[in-house]
């Protein structure tokens, strides 16, 4: 099996570096190195050339991107946590799956041509034990996690002297208090240790999935791999269709970022997408399933209960979210309390035995602006902040999902709340979007309300593609939708003031002031599609190196005209 | 000559329809109705259909999405204020143009093949009269113009029984008071009236022009009428190249929206881009050449002054205005004060003969987020502010123009300062950018910042393209910018409240509620791309009439579940 469609070759002049722990001298944390042009400058005909330096930045790539690393796919990502989840020495490995759907999947021979080749044995906590980063934290411990994200999140800045407040003890810190999270599943040790939480860098969610109408396994590894490349920090694994279960398996093997899904849809599929048909146990199971397989996060519907379902009617757009639809027509169906509900203490003692972290869904977000901020939404929303403490309780980290569609003058009172009902657990939106006209560039109608919650607080924002409503999202789709999110995050960051922020776009800037535009397009989120967009309009010209752009055209470049004025006022 | 290469069907189920005036009964507003499929339901096995109204918006395509009307663009679009200029009495038509280049270019035989075929007398004052709408306004006359743009804002609000504060008189007071303005140079009568001001609904401003590298005649015109077909509510031509003059009179012949232009550039082309031999005596005349084809509204950089020249050289990225750096250039080699500042009564006194507002322009923007609120930029908005008060003097009307690049956090504090120093005359901001980032997507970068500052009182927002900082829109970035800042606009509007804002929203949902997919597509700002995105994915369905999509598939619709969950609840 190749990633045959998808091109990894569109950050030119970078270079993968890694960071190495102080704490833990055996943690690498990846980062990508912009190396930079020299700025030239011709003083009395002589060249004089002072040096750029080079500009790190955040990577969420993987060794997918590392020249010096062959990734095979079929072999998975090397498994950089493994050994520190070992040495915890509160874990066992298993002999064979706990969930029953999983070992019939495992039986099955004629799934042998789809199903990832090397499967590890899946560890879970010893009888008794708790394997959270919580967990740990609330004890007092740092963990190699969290040293890594500490790293991760502060790039550069010790060496160009920015004073940042992120440590390992200030990350301990804020996990403990539940206002932070690393999901890190023990069974997904091939993933890079991030954070989600309101003082470290906005993190942004990608969603794949093949739908019953479309996709394969191929093409969603590719998705995958291509997400993370472009920037997505996490990635959800939203398939309904056939052969979940093995899709993800490829998947979560390949997937340098924590992986999330929504076990609902496949114990939905289980039961032919019948609701009645729906129970704990089929639930439960599919939970563990997924546990051993190393998902990092679920998104649990727990809030939704039998008494919100009257509101359903009122709204304009009913209930748009997947999970709390099928919840709340369980709930109907059966009229009874929402079985997530009623068994949310059960559902925490098994995820903290793998360390998976709980995502709290929104399942009565509104799916219109129409409908945002309304009664049933808070009703919800407080429901969260009750099964967060209970989850706190059990050591499993929270993470608070929210909307979905907003207007502007409506996004503070949601994080407000957000922070007030569920005791500053990170908050992790869908856009929102801002006006519900522009199907087509939802990924720029959601970007607006996701940079502005993001500068409030919210933790992390779950991207929309310009396909959103409309159909499922193609490579070239996703990385409109990641990208718009990267600046949507990126400009939460730089209002929130985080340490070292605005170096890349000072860099760049620096870059467009001196014309150097190699540097230009290579300090940007998407070096590929700047250059082309540059090329385009200079066709005679063999390479970028004009000293004016066509937008101006060579006699009126204000950039240009401008250094005369400096070199005429320096007289 | 035909417009031969842009498509304007892409609105279906529309239709152009026109409202008339209650003091002007001549008065002929034009807006576009969508017309709505009924909501089907089956009950009991009958099929029933509740009639969904047409919803109402905002119309800047002018003339040509009028299928009664053929619209010759060598004979231009008729003109509609002509007779409501002549009646008022205190104007007088010229037996030949004021300005020697207007002259020059009209007896150059050459340029026939270029020229537009049928040129009109222009227009000026009778001696001693002002005939701006702010005169008029501050006589406490109710122009046309007002009441057409008062109708037009309210759309049908009325019949909807909508209240709204905008009535012809409060139009007349805002106007007088310098909050908002109507540009309507009494030369380009082909113009359909519309308000910028806060208490408006929130307008953008499309860019187009010819560098010395690309473009022609054609091309340009077609970008105007493509521009204004998507919705750009104004149109600066910032043509550098050949041929501005004529370029610019089948613009502005051709065009339903009012035009500017920052004349500097040509006055600049005039001394083959020698800003040393730049002149009062040149700048002059091509203000008056331009008045006379009927540009609406002139972009002045007559804030930058000689003393500010200091500063640019304490910026990351300098003047990034082109007026701007010319103008201070200019101060700088001839060691005197900007001839546009000291000539500002005179300039006040040419453009209060025709009706052209001057939109103040903004020579020390930050092109940056690294420069954004320094010193350089207050600096020049508070002479701004003295500029508002001179031209108010004359009756004439003020645009403010605004950054730029502005990082989120530093949004509001420009409003303020605006609002403040330029005494409420309307602001006119490019974006902001609010990351530098990511080249290739400044339409999203600064439509984040554009719904945000627009949220906050900015009564026009300046679009900006994919293809900023890298090369000249062509046909699909003007399409795709247009787009951006009709959902900041449109975002900003709900935001603040305007009545009847969230109609089209509604009706939208709705639609997507009841999966009704065309009148989601025909609601929407670009009804073919969201249909072209819908069937992408549906190339076996012949129509568009499914009830799921396939981001969920035919199983996992949680709007279907929804409506069962609604009927369930009834039951």
């Amino acid at each position: 099996m190749k990633i045959s469609n998808i091109d990894l070759s569109n950050y030119p002049n970078s270079q993968k570096i890694y960071v190495t722990g102080k704490i833990y001298p055996e943690i690498r944390v990846a980062m990508r190195q912009i190396k930079q042009y020299p700025t030239v400058t011709i003083v009395d005909g002589k060249r004089h050339e002072e040096p750029n330096e080079p500009i790190t930045v955040y990577d969420t790539s993987g060794q997918f991107t590392d020249p010096d690393c062959v990734t095979d796919i079929n072999e998975g990502l090397p498994r950089i946590r493994q050994e520190w989840i070992e040495q915890r020495g509160d874990t066992k490995e298993l002999k064979e799956l706990t969930s029953d759907y999983g070992r019939q999947r495992l039986a099955d021979k004629s799934l042998d041509s789809i199903r990832f080749p090397k499967l590890h044995s899946p560890k879970v906590a010893k009888e008794g034990k708790r394997v959270t980063q919580m967990h740990y934290a609330r004890r007092g411990e740092i963990t190699p996690e969290m040293e890594y994200v500490a790293i991760r999140e502060n790039l550069d800045n010790e060496a160009r002297g920015i004073e940042t407040y992120i440590t390992p003890k200030f990350v301990r810190d804020e996990i403990a208090a539940g206002r932070a999270i690393i999901p890190a599943n023990i069974n997904h040790p091939e993933a890079e240790p991030m954070i989600i939480g309101r003082a470290f860098s906005v993190k942004l969610n990608t969603n794949i999935g093949n739908s019953a109408l479309s996709s394969g396994i191929e093409e969603e590894v590719a998705k995958a791999v291509w997400s993370c490349y472009w920037g997505g920090d996490t990635l959800m694994d939203l398939s309904t269709g056939d052969n979940i279960h093995e899709t993800r398996e490829w998947i979560i093997r390949n997937c340098p970022v924590p992986v999330g899904t929504v076990p609902i849809y496949q114990a939905l599929e289980k039961v032919d997408g019948d609701v009645s048909q729906l129970t704990w146990e089929i639930y439960r199971d599919t939970l563990i399933e997924q546990c051993e397989q190393g998902v990092d996060y679920f998104t649990i519907h727990a809030g939704v209960l039998h008494e919100h379902a009257k509101y359903v009617g009122q709204r304009l757009t009913g209930c748009v979210s997947r999970g709390g639809s099928i919840m709340t027509q369980w709930c109907v169906i059966h009229n009874s309390e929402n079985f997530l509900y009623t068994h949310f203490d059960e559902i925490c003692e098994i995820l903290n035995r793998y360390d998976v972290a709980v995502s709290l869904g929104d399942g009565m977000r509104p799916g219109s602006t129409h409908d945002a901020n309304d009664h049933c939404q808070f009703l919800e929303l407080d429901v969260l902040g009750e099964l967060t403490e209970k989850a706190w309780a059990h050591d499993v980290q929270v993470l608070i999902e929210g909307p979905g569609h907003v207007p502007m003058n409506k996004i503070a009172v949601n994080m407000e709340r957000q922070l007030k009902s569920c005791h500053e657990a990170p908050f992790y939106t869908l856009g929102p979007i801002t006006t519900d006209i522009a199907p087509g560039y939802d990924h720029i109608t959601s970007a607006i309300g996701a940079a502005n919650i993001a500068t409030l607080g919210t933790a992390m924002i779950c991207y929309v593609t310009p396909k959103e409503h409309l159909s499922l999202p193609n490579l070239e789709d996703v990385r409109e939708g990641v990208i718009a999110y990267k600046i949507a995050a990126h400009a939460a960051d730089i209002a929130k003031g985080f340490p070292g922020a605005t170096i890349r776009d000072d860099a760049l800037s620096k870059a467009r002031y001196e014309f150097r535009w190699k540097d230009q397009f290579n300090l940007s989120l998407d070096p590929e599609k700047a250059r082309r967009f540059y090329m385009e309009s200079r066709r005679n010209a063999p390479d970028a190196d004009d000293r004016f752009c066509t937008m101006c055209g060579p006699n009126f470049c204000a950039m240009r005209i401008s250094q005369n004025i400096e070199s005429k006022c320096k007289d």
